[in-house]
C-alpha cells in the first residue's frame, strides 16, 4: 500500500494514527505507520519533553508526528481560575447533580483537580515549541489552521503541518494558509467533527483542494476495506484514531479503568456527537453521562474553552471510577468494529492485508 | 462491473436507481442498471396501474422494480378527514403563519390540496397488488421489513424484496422476516436515514447479515469513486437516489419548480437531517422551510403519519409557488456534487468509467 505521502515522509503505509499514548504511537511508527503523539493532555512541558524523548528513543529512528489542539484567533485566554469566574453557576450544580445520581464518587483527598490547559492558545504553543525540539516529521492540528506565524515556524524546521477540515470551504482556507495537508475529518469520527460523512466528505475535499494537495480520510476507518474505500475516495492516506484504543500498548495510559469494557461491547449506534466534551461539537461514547446533557432541563453546553473547564474534575471523577456506564470519551462509530485488544503491529498488518485483499475483490467485479 | 446481484436481476451493473419519475426509472433501466419507481406519490392506484404499463412498454424488456412506503405493523389507520382530526391546532397555526411569512401564496383555486396517502399503510398494500399486475424483479420497502404476509405474496410472485436498514439489528430483523436484500442507509443519505455513517454501516451489515444476503450501499452514492468505496466495504451493488434529480429524464415529473435552481447550488453542507417531512428523520434540502421548524418556539413535528398529512397543503404550495429558497425535497449529502443537469444514460455511463478508472488506480497504490 504506496501513496505519495510514503514517499514524503519514509514510512511503509499511509496509515496515519492519532492516539494520546507515546505507546501506541511508537509502535505504529515502529510497523511502518506514522504514530501521531497527542499533546492536549500534557499540562506540564516539561513531561511533554520527557515524553517526545522517550518517542526519540523508542521509534528505531522513524518517522514520527504531534497533535495539537490551537485555534487560527487567539480566543479566551488567561489561567484556569481566571476561566474559572465565567461558569454560570447553574452548570456547575447539573454537574455536581449528575455525578451524585450517577454514583460517581469525590476524588481521593489531595488528588489533582486541573483541567486539561491544552485547550488554551498558550500552552498549545508551548507544545509546538517543545515538539520542534525533537524530530516530529508532522504536526497536525485538530481545530483547522494554526496561526500562520506557527505554520512557517513549523515550515522552517522542516515539517509539514496538518489539519482537520469538516467541510470543502475550510479545507481551501487552511491551504491558503499554508497547511501542507488536510484531514478529511468525516461526521462518522471521534472527537471534533462536522456533519458531513466521510463518503461524501473526502472527495468533495479531494477535488476542492486539487492534485497537489495531499488528503486523508479520516472518520469511519478501522479495517483494511474501510483504507480501501476511503483511497478509492481520492485519500492519499487514512487518519485513524478510536482503532488504537483497542490495543495492548494503549494500556499503558494511566486512567484506563472502564473504558475497554465500556469500547468492546459497544455497538456504532453507541456514540453521539455532542458540545459537551470541549464546547464544540464532538463524538463521544454515548454513556449515562452523555445522555444526562441531553435530558430535558440540561444546561446547554458552554462555548469552548470554558465547557472543558468546567467538566474537567468530572472527567477526573469519572475516570478515576471506571465505572463503564458513565466514561466520558471520544470515540469513533467505528467501536463498533472494536471487539478484541491485540498489538499495534498485528492490527496494523490486519490493516494492509485486507486493503490488498479488498483490492483484489474489486479488480474481480471491474473485470480487470 | 459485474457482481452475483447482476446474474440474479439480468442487469448489466449493480446500480440500483430509486426514482419518483417514471421516466429516470426507465431510462436506468435501458442503460443496464435498475430503475426502481416510488410509488408513495401515487393516491390514485389506477394512475399507478397506467404508469407501470407505461414502465412494460418503454423498458426494452428489462427489469425494473417498485419502492413502497409500508410499515411492518399496521400504524394509525384512516382516511385523511379522520386522522387530521388528531393534528393540534398550534402545529396548523404554525404551517400557516410559517408560509405567510416565507411569502408562499395559498393555491389557486381548485387545485388538489390532498395529502400524500402512499404513508398509509392499506394505499401501500394496494400499491403492491397494483405492481404485482406487471413485472417488476423487486420491490423495496423503505420502512425497512414489510408486513410477512406482503413478503410472502412478492416471493410466490416470483419477485425479490429489499428493505432499508439504517443499522446492523435492523438488518438482521429484515433477514429474519425473509427480506432478501438489504440497503444499508446510511446517514448522508436523502430521505429516511438513521444515524450511522455509509463508511461504518455497510461493513456492519455486511458482517452482520453473513455472505448470503446482497447488500446494497446506500448513502453518499454519486460518483464512480464512491461506488467503488461502498463495493469496497462489501457491497455488492448501490442504491442511489439524489443524483437522479439532476437528469433531464427527471424534468418530466410534474411539481419540479425551483428545484433545479436549489439542487444546483446546493453544497453538501446544504442539508438537514429532521422529522418535519413525515415524522421519523429524513435528510432534506436546507431551506428557509426547514430552518423556520428549527427556531425556538417552532412545535415538534408530529409522529408518522400524522406530520405528512399536516405539512402536504404547505408541499403543494410551496411546489407550486417553486421558490427554490423554501422548497421541501428530500435529498442526501451528495447535493453538492449536482451540478449539471444531463441524460441518464450519460451519468450511468460516467459512473461506470469512474469506477473502472478508481479500481485501477487502486491496483497501482496496492502493487498488483
Amino acid at each position: 500500500m504506496r501513496t505519495a505521502l510514503c514517499d514524503a515522509f519514509g514510512i511503509d503505509h499511509p496509515i496515519f494514527a492519532f492516539t494520546p499514548s507515546e505507546h501506541v504511537a511508537a509502535a505504529v511508527s515502529r510497523a511502518g505507520g506514522l504514530g501521531v503523539l497527542g499533546c492536549v493532555r500534557f499540562n506540564d512541558t516539561d513531561e511533554l519533553d520527557r515524553v517526545l524523548t522517550w518517542m526519540d528513543d523508542n521509534t528505531d529512528g522513524r518517522p514520527y508526528g504531534v497533535d495539537v489542539v490551537m485555534p487560527m484567533k487567539i480566543p479566551t485566554e488567561g489561567t484556569s481560575a481566571d476561566l474559572s469566574s465565567y461558569i454560570p453557576e447553574e452548570h456547575r450544580r447539573f454537574v455536581d447533580e449528575t455525578l451524585l445520581e450517577l454514583g460517581v464518587p469525590p476524588l481521593p483527598e489531595g488528588e489533582g483537580r486541573e483541567g486539561v490547559l491544552g485547550w488554551l492558545h498558550s500552552v498549545a504553543r508551548s507544545h509546538v515549541d517543545v515538539a520542534l525540539q525533537h524530530r516530529p516529521v508532522l504536526i497536525a492540528n485538530a481545530l483547522g489552521s494554526p496561526p500562520v506565524d506557527v505554520i512557517e515556524q513549523c515550515h522552517e524546521a522542516g515539517l509539514k503541518v496538518a489539519a482537520l477540515a469538516g467541510a470543502p470551504k475550510h479545507a481551501l482556507s487552511h491551504v491558503a494558509n499554508g497547511v501542507d495537508i488536510i484531514i478529511a475529518q468525516g461526521y462518522e469520527a471521534g472527537g471534533h467533527t462536522g456533519e458531513i460523512a466521510s463518503m461524501v466528505l473526502t472527495p468533495d475535499i479531494v477535488d476542492a483542494v486539487g492534485p497537489d494537495v495531499p488528503v486523508l480520510g479520516a472518520g469511519g476507518i478501522g479495517s483494511g476495506r474501510q483504507i480501501a474505500a476511503s483511497l478509492a475516495l481520492g485519500a492519499q492516506g487514512v487518519w485513524t484514531g478510536s482503532i488504537w484504543l483497542g490495543t495492548e500498548e494503549y494500556r499503558n495510559l494511566a486512567g484506563n479503568k472502564g473504558w475497554e469494557t465500556a469500547f468492546l461491547r459497544a455497538t456504532s449506534s453507541d456514540t453521539v456527537r455532542t458540545r459537551i466534551y470541549t464546547g464544540k461539537p464532538a463524538r463521544l461514547l454515548k454513556t449515562k453521562w452523555t445522555e444526562a446533557w441531553s435530558e430535558e432541563g440540561a444546561p446547554a453546553p458552554l462555548p469552548m474553552p470554558l465547557q472543558n473547564l468546567l467538566v474537567a474534575d468530572a472527567h477526573n471523577r469519572i475516570n478515576a471510577s471506571g465505572d463503564p456506564d458513565v466514561i466520558s470519551m471520544p470515540v469513533g462509530q467505528i467501536v463498533g468494529r472494536m471487539n478484541e485488544v491485540r498489538p499495534v503491529a498485528e492490527v496494523i498488518g490486519e490493516l494492509v492485508a485486507e486493503f490488498e485483499a479488498t483490492v483484489k475483490k474489486l479488480d474481480g467485479i471491474a473485470g480487470i
